[in-house]
């Protein structure tokens, strides 16, 4: 396997760049006419993610469309629970829905552990057909949900503000909180081995709803288990690990010594996030998705100043946060151009 | 003036306290029976709020039941956008919804700066009311939705998990952001005005949707218009703010010299943001909502914990976000009794 673009492995290596690389969170979906219009061919999301040739079409997309140094396999992180024996269904414009939710410790004993290659063969399939796809041009990314946020929906059943009964079940069932966790840790360690086995070059696991627990909270429930994954992985491929809003733990981060690089979302300032992180990671972000709304000159001019502050090594640029499907593709192309032309 | 109780004042002033004073977000609300028994009998909740007489009623009722250490007005941050022109709904369930929002200069020219006297002489009724059936027992907070917070909705129509509209309207649309955010400044500074002159004894800034800004973007639409505000009211009554989620924006809070006080949401840890505020300001905070789903021992435990951190001076108890409506009585009643039982 030799790859023709490789900054991206290169970066979370922490090996030297000869300029930042960048990817975009929610790259492969319907910010592209061209996703749109496959999709529209397809019954809805779900089927999508379970088409592997239509899966691989999109993955390819944007590094096609928009010049990326790395695809995304196009899935979702409720694979999972799905996997595990917890159906949920895709609500148009209203996010996923999980008609069974986890109430008691029973229910956690009824859940299976998922076997990546079995229960999840269709991801499997999909990156081998777009590592074909791709022909070693750009690294792809695989990704899982981090365990407390699988928790999280498949406790509160849907998305929520507040994610109270989630919350509420840290706090009232803990030790049944952490048996439901360690299935998941162990269902998405087969996982995530089954992608790396299939073709991923890079594992990304996305702790989307970390925000919302304080800190001693994630400390208990959601750290020790992404470091599970992190020192399964690691000697494998490069891990990253996105903890959304979860300013409070990225101390802790930098001293998760099995993983390679810490996504930031657009609060968290690059210069203080990399004193608290410490120099021995990457950093992966973090423009607001919301920049992307301004004229041509701003977004560049805001990508160039995000690509100073984070300085010309182990740094991926990225948003803080997936795109918007209401963003224009030349306007996330004008970013995307921005960080590859930026001469340091 | 002689209260009988004025501990949060003096916490907010930095005079000594004999023990930690403790009130709590939306403390009138319907997390009491009480309450949702007397709003059963409204026709719903925006003629609660316009009703001197109900809203004195449920303001008091947190003194009584759950014996808090001061009453906070019962109101809503969005009487300011009424007030200005630009009506609201409050749908059940749902939460606010504007018909019409705010899309251009011309949008902007058309509201005028509401006056709090005669523009929101409802509040000012119920504070007075309030006033007199507390008996100088307890403060009355005053509180206006943060100018940021307040433009959120006016430009988003509701609420919003991203609130990209509002977002997309301060990167296309600078101009006529600031030019709206000086006339929702120039409102809530006589409309707080109003509220000190009917009884109110200290005032708090709610900026409910500062977590979602960059940095940058915080620095340039929300803080300098919290700053007037502050700045207009300090000689008057302490002044608190909380900008919830912009756990950023710490050190300059710290730095907002008319500011009394800074209210901490739950991710944010007690010792880390006393060195980011520096000690010349009163923290408020931060228990997250859902402890209050534990056990009663629990809750006492943590609440106990929760004064160690923050230290016996110079701390007002609070959660870090308004109470959930689905919380029991006597877990909340717990909270604040473990504030007040303890021995330092």
């Amino acid at each position: 396997m030799n790859l023709q673009n490789d900054l991206i492995l290169r970066a979370a290596r922490g090996e030297k760049t000869e300029r930042t690389p960048v990817w975009l969170m929610r790259q492969a979906g319907r910010v592209l006419p061209e996703y749109r219009e496959v999709r529209a061919k397809m019954g809805g999301f779900k089927e999508l993610v379970k088409s592997p040739e239509f899966a691989c079409e999109v993955t390819v997309q944007p590094v096609d469309i928009l010049g990326v140094d790395a695809a995304i396999i196009f899935s979702d992180i409720l694979v999972i629970p799905e996997a595990m024996g917890l159906d949920y269904e895709m609500v148009e414009s209203r996010g996923p829905l999980f008609p069974k939710t986890i109430r008691t410790a029973a229910d956690v004993e009824a859940l299976r552990v998922a076997n990546g290659v079995d229960d999840l063969s269709y991801v499997c399939d999909a990156i081998r057909l777009t590592k074909a796809a791709l022909g070693n041009r750009v690294p792809l990314i695989g990704f899982a949900g981090a365990p407390w946020t699988i928790l999280a929906y498949m406790v509160e059943g849907s998305g929520s503000k507040t994610f109270s009964k989630a919350k509420r079940f840290l706090y009232t069932e803990p030790q049944t909180a952490h048996a439901l966790l360690e299935k998941i840790t162990q269902s998405t360690i087969h996982y995530l081995k089954a992608q790396v086995a299939a073709g991923a070059d890079l594992v990304q696991i996305f702790d989307s709803w970390a925000g919302i627990l304080s800190p001693a909270q994630y400390r208990e429930f959601a750290l020790p288990y992404i470091a599970r994954i992190s020192e399964a992985l690691h000697t494998l491929v490069p891990v990253t690990v996105f903890a959304k809003d979860a300013h409070f733990i990225r101390r802790d981060l930098g001293q998760l010594s099995s993983c390679h690089t810490i996504g930031l979302d657009w609060t968290m300032d690059a210069t203080e996030s990399r004193q608290l992180i410490g120099p021995d990671k990457t950093l992966q972000g973090n423009a607001d998705p919301c920049l992307l709304y301004s004229d041509f000159a701003t977004i560049k001019a805001e990508a160039h100043k995000m690509l100073r502050q984070f300085g010309s090594q182990r740094h991926i640029a990225n948003l803080g946060h997936g795109l918007y499907p209401d963003l224009e593709k030349d306007k996330v192309r004008c970013f995307v151009d921005a960080v590859k032309e930026f001469q340091w």
